[in-house]
């Protein structure tokens, strides 16, 4: 493989200039009954929010298109409110008007949720990025929609905490995005969920009503909790504009190693051994295969700080006393190298060295956009089943794709499963839809561990879902958005 | 105080005797507008159930009557069904005839949610009691909503698994209600809310349709997550037959300090050093006032193990290394106990002095209820104000009651304050309510942290829940159930 990279490359430099098709043709998407917007609504809109926003489709490329490039929509207004009365009067109008809204944080999703697929007016929160407090005591942060992971990090990080997620878009992402998605990432093995950790939210409904849920106490058993129904639910029954997240300490220690196995039933038994000789402070296990790590050197020029394997696996610990997680982590890696379930490996010794290891995990998203185009898939699939999916795959596809590589959280049994092609081909696609998702549900998988359903995945909805559930979500839908102005076209099927 | 045990042991052997008032007399409800059971409705229903049930008020009385016998309703009619697709049969039935219907697990709902007001049909479930799955891998546990916390913790131990949740009442308590009620109990703390760690559900709707959730993947982000509507929701909005819960790996090593403390501000203090010191291995923080010593000495016989003080404190922790865990505790010991944080303590040595300690804190409940009534109320309140509550309640209500005490979850900012007199006083619950719970608001507090609203809370939900919220609660129980026969007179106020 390593031969190929510099064609590769080329192939990358071509295709990231080109302007992906647009979603609707590609996908021969109807466009809703929508009102549309004059140019004096847009004024209109405009005014709401000081002028902060953009007229024109050319104008709005960075917002009609998606990270990956895959979706492309044609809005012709984007509007950047600041505070949560200038986003419930946008949707005041928009829903009168029976016009439809497409809430973008970050628009770092990869599913095509955050982008619009026709002229779907889009809601930017990036300038709602205030942080409003955070309290020491009990580690509650309270924050607006668009700030950023990284930023809330950072001013986290003064009062010794830090926020319970952690994924590799945190430079890019919001919070309200993040909440929107149920993102999970590399953490949620040691910190939980986000519908745990979420203590209080406020959101808008489709109509402009401003829902305030929020709360800063962990326990609130005072009826339904309807700040869950945003949770996840991907922009389409509200948006959300402000939330208190229970943060996490900021572990005084921190142990990153990165061992290399020779058989993924070697990764599934360093799996368990983990669990039970760190215990407590194990905060990550992540796998990334022989694939990756070809993908990394060719792409990105990375290479693994030992010999090459099959798998590599990445093993952080957070705790807050450092001769007592080394001793842990010492005892662990004596033993699992000693009965010969790791081959190699390191430790790192400094954050910098520690920095390094991570960027092997966390730039492999980067690294596979090089190859041209990617068809991504981020599944859940139970630990006895987990690899065999990239294998079948491989089997699948042989020579008609660039590479088929996986790599992901086996503390949540998440893997990402990758394909890339030097541009994108309808017969990969046809070839791995819906065959992999079919698959998936066969194992009792999931079909979307993290990512959502956004537009991408609707069709398939209904393999992880059953129909009474999905008959449950369309319920709340029509209740909470009778005018399915809130992000159509995501989420649930179109028919 | 001593001296009044003998006259309140007295008062208990009266009041326990006694049958409490109906609830409908007691809080003057009018009865919804639902159909009433024939004799033969009642035998077909009892048919659906294979004659698992029982027929009239007075062999009733243990399941009309709740565990705190403060309510009483007059149902006629109690059936216990056995498989998902029986309490299917008896909703379908029920809806079509416009008949309501309450659910009740291990009926130890501290807010009257799990008894009728009037001639509900109970549904309990006490029969769906198999533990269907346990993966030691991804330690998650599938059963049935009738299992009792005990028992599961009985069949997880030998695979060295856990519930995550804990509580006073898990001898009775089943899963079902505990997922209804959105329990949290005393390691919230450490393991999180059954939110984040229920991972799948099987619940059935008013009108008998079974909706699928069920699921055993820590992500799965397909769409709306509708499981969450019966989490916390009480039963008004189904009734939960099976559930999987993601458990805690069971600990190797768990210690257990008992300490005194001078004043609620050195608690306070004491729960920051210890989340410093002790880190992820702190699994609880409770406290118990003095007032709760003397109860638990008056009407338990039970002595603390050290010289009385003002504020006692149990901490617990769970960890995978003994010795580790035991350095941490003993340096934190030391520390706090040198700077004169702490006055007194011990440290349990064995697993028998380790029940004896918790028993001080999770006899509370009942050590009350030998006073004769109790006022029992379970707030969160930020930790700046947490104990304010009790001071202002104990002035207020002066010589008019036996005892004012204050207990509960610190590290959740949870506190349990009970007011106990020999019988009911209808002077005294004017002096408490609506007061109390306006307290609670204007503090930012929850008038219900983890009990939930039930029967005994409606007229107060406003308190902790703005108007919009409430609106929300509302359009979903109208989508859910619009006929309202699931637990009504519950959860949203009356009118």
């Amino acid at each position: 493989m390593l031969k190929r990279a510099a064609s590769i490359q080329k192939v990358v430099r071509l295709s990231s200039g080109l302007t992906p098709q647009y979603t609707a043709e590609k996908y021969s998407v109807q466009r809703g009954d929508y009102g549309k917007l004059s140019s004096d609504d847009q004024n209109y809109l405009l005014s709401l929010v000081n002028g902060k926003g953009l007229v024109g489709e050319k104008e709005l490329e960075g917002y009609n298109v998606d990270w990956m490039r895959i979706v492309r929509g044609k809005s012709e207004l984007m509007l950047k409110p600041e505070t949560t009365q200038q986003v419930s009067s946008i949707l005041k109008f928009c829903h009168s008007r029976n016009i439809a809204v497409v809430p973008q944080g970050g628009n770092t999703g990869l599913v095509g949720g955050s982008v619009p697929v026709f002229d779907e007016v889009i809601l930017n929160t990036s300038l709602m990025n205030k942080v409003e407090e955070i309290d020491p005591v009990s580690g509650v942060v309270v924050a607006q929609a668009g700030c950023i992971l990284d930023q809330l990090n950072a001013e986290l990080a003064p009062h010794k905490l830090m926020m319970p997620l952690d994924l590799g878009a945190k430079g890019s992402c919001q919070l309200g995005g993040n909440i929107a998605t149920n993102a999970g990432g590399l953490r949620l093995l040691r910190y939980g969920s986000l519908r745990g950790n979420v203590l209080g939210m406020e959101a808008v409904l489709a109509d402009g009503t401003v829902v305030d849920c929020m709360q800063t106490l962990r326990k609130d058993n005072t009826g339904y909790d309807i700040k869950q129904h945003f949770i996840g639910s991907e922009g389409t029954l509200g948006i959300i504009t402000k939330a208190s997240v229970l943060c996490a300490p900021l572990p005084s220690s921190v142990n990153l190693a990165y061992l290399s196995v020779n058989a993924f039933e070697d990764v599934r038994k360093l799996f368990s051994r983990a669990r039970e000789d760190l215990g407590e402070i194990l905060s990550a296990f992540e796998f990334i295969d022989n694939s990756c790590l070809v993908c990394l050197e060719d792409n990105l020029k990375l290479t693994p700080p030992v010999d090459p394997s099959p798998f590599a696996v990445v093993i952080e610990t957070h705790g807050s006393n450092s001769s007592h997680d080394y001793d842990k982590l010492e005892a662990f890696l004596e033993s699992v190298m000693s009965d010969g379930t790791v081959l190699d490996g390191c430790v790192a010794e400094d954050s910098m060295k520690a920095t390094n290891l991570w960027g092997l995990r966390e730039r492999m998203a980067e690294s596979l956009m090089h190859d041209g185009y990617v068809y991504k898939y981020d599944v859940s699939i139970p630990l006895q089943k987990f690899y065999e999916l990239v294998t079948v795959m491989r089997e699948r596809l042989g020579e008609k794709v660039l590479r088929c590589v996986g790599y992901g959280h086996v503390g949540d049994s998440n893997l990402h499963i990758n394909i890339t092609t030097p541009a994108y081909s309808k017969e990969v696609d046809q070839l791995i839809e819906p065959f992999i998702f079919e698959w998936v549900s066969q194992v009792n998988g999931s079909v979307s561990a993290e990512h959502g359903i956004g537009f991408k995945k609707t069709q398939f909805l209904h393999l992880s879902k059953s129909p009474e559930a999905i008959a449950q979500m369309k319920l709340l839908k029509n209740a909470m958005d009778p005018k399915n102005i809130l992000n159509p076209y995501k989420v649930l099927p179109l028919i």
